[in-house]
């Protein structure tokens, strides 16, 4: 029983797999770079791409908006003047709790990939399922909030140890917490040695400059072969 | 193909009902109440704890605890002198987001039912899929931490819907936060009219008075009929 459950995830994850690689070669053929991007609910996510999307010198950045209900998150950007694109997971009961690649698959029609060097693709709040449906990025990045406290890598390691870039946010709280960065970077270092982290405050903007260079640096084309 | 997924969708929860239905047999054949403790990553479900399994004055509590991995929060209660039992979703690549009516059926002879008069279950951090998974609850309870924005109840409609008691937790930091508490409760409203609700910090203990004299409630017997 345990046993065929999962063969069953697996086989689920291998057709992911699959459509994931077929999004991402549309992206090259658009020249479109993509990031997913990933947190627990309420981390920030929407608010670090509000400091960012529209901040990056020369860049042309779309949003695709994954969420289980609502367009909440495109409203917030609408002002930005960016093209934003709403995915909703919600068709069944209570919604799915991640974006998969067939869902991405499913929006490409209505991104506006020519006229974009970078689609920032904001997955749905959650530290679990996210982080196992590829969906044709080329990076992942991951939101922590310091609200969350420092355990959380240990907690949902394959998250933290899938992704390119940790996004450490609300760091303007620190002093107001109960809370061992310390800690909490040994926790990471402990699931994804030496991956790149960025202290960061959406709230103050500290911290930001740093992330819209690596930003800029994922969305600039590949060095020309010497 | 969207018409089967959504069917599979629905047999899953049907044979999820049927299993809970059985849990919950059983707990009421041992005379425990059950609460199902759910909330995002972060928002305070373990530090509410601490503050509460010990704190109530002749109710014997007892704590399943479900994680991806690891036992950190059954560790964190450990020195607190009551039952506290793991359960790890991780058989799989990244874990389980959820935990479901056959998983806590798998831990039932772990669980000293005959020694508590309370079970909690901490569910895993997430607002989607615990939702829609009963696992054989007297009630459910929300924990909706101040720090993830007032448009959460909005964003996750099925998790505030379905829930007994929503705990606005840490408010402590309210002062220090662009959060506007009238406008979560609005919102919470909206999806969930009247639904009773808390506000609690982990941290000073304000506000967990109330909470506790709630789950005592919960506990005792039934009133006798008149």
């Amino acid at each position: 029983m345990h046993r065929t459950k999962v063969r069953v995830v697996e086989d689920a994850l291998d057709a992911n797999n699959t459509i994931a690689n077929a999004n991402r070669t549309d992206f090259d053929r658009a020249n479109v770079k993509v990031v997913n991007f990933m947190s627990a609910p309420g981390a920030g996510k929407t608010s670090i791409l509000e400091r960012t999307v529209s901040a990056l010198d020369g860049v042309r950045v779309g949003v695709l908006e994954g969420d289980v209900q609502g367009s909440m998150d495109a409203d917030r950007l609408a002002h930005l003047d960016v093209p934003v694109t709403q995915l909703n997971t919600d068709p069944s009961f209570g919604g799915e709790c991640h974006l998969d690649a067939n869902m991405v698959r499913s929006a490409l029609p209505q991104l506006p990939l020519s006229e974009i060097d970078l689609l920032v693709i904001e997955n749905v709040g959650n530290l679990v399922c996210p982080a196992e449906f590829k969906v044709g990025e080329d990076r992942r990045v991951m939101v922590s909030s310091v609200t969350e406290g420092e355990d959380k890598p240990l907690k949902y390691p394959l998250m933290f140890r899938t992704c390119d870039l940790v996004l450490v946010n609300k760091i303007d709280l620190l002093e107001h917490l109960d809370y061992d960065l310390n800690s909490f970077l040994g926790n990471l270092d402990q699931v994804h040695p030496h991956v790149p982290r960025m202290l960061v405050s959406a709230r103050t903007g500290e911290g930001i400059e740093a992330w819209l260079r690596w930003l800029a640096a994922v969305a600039s084309p590949e060095p020309a072969l010497a």
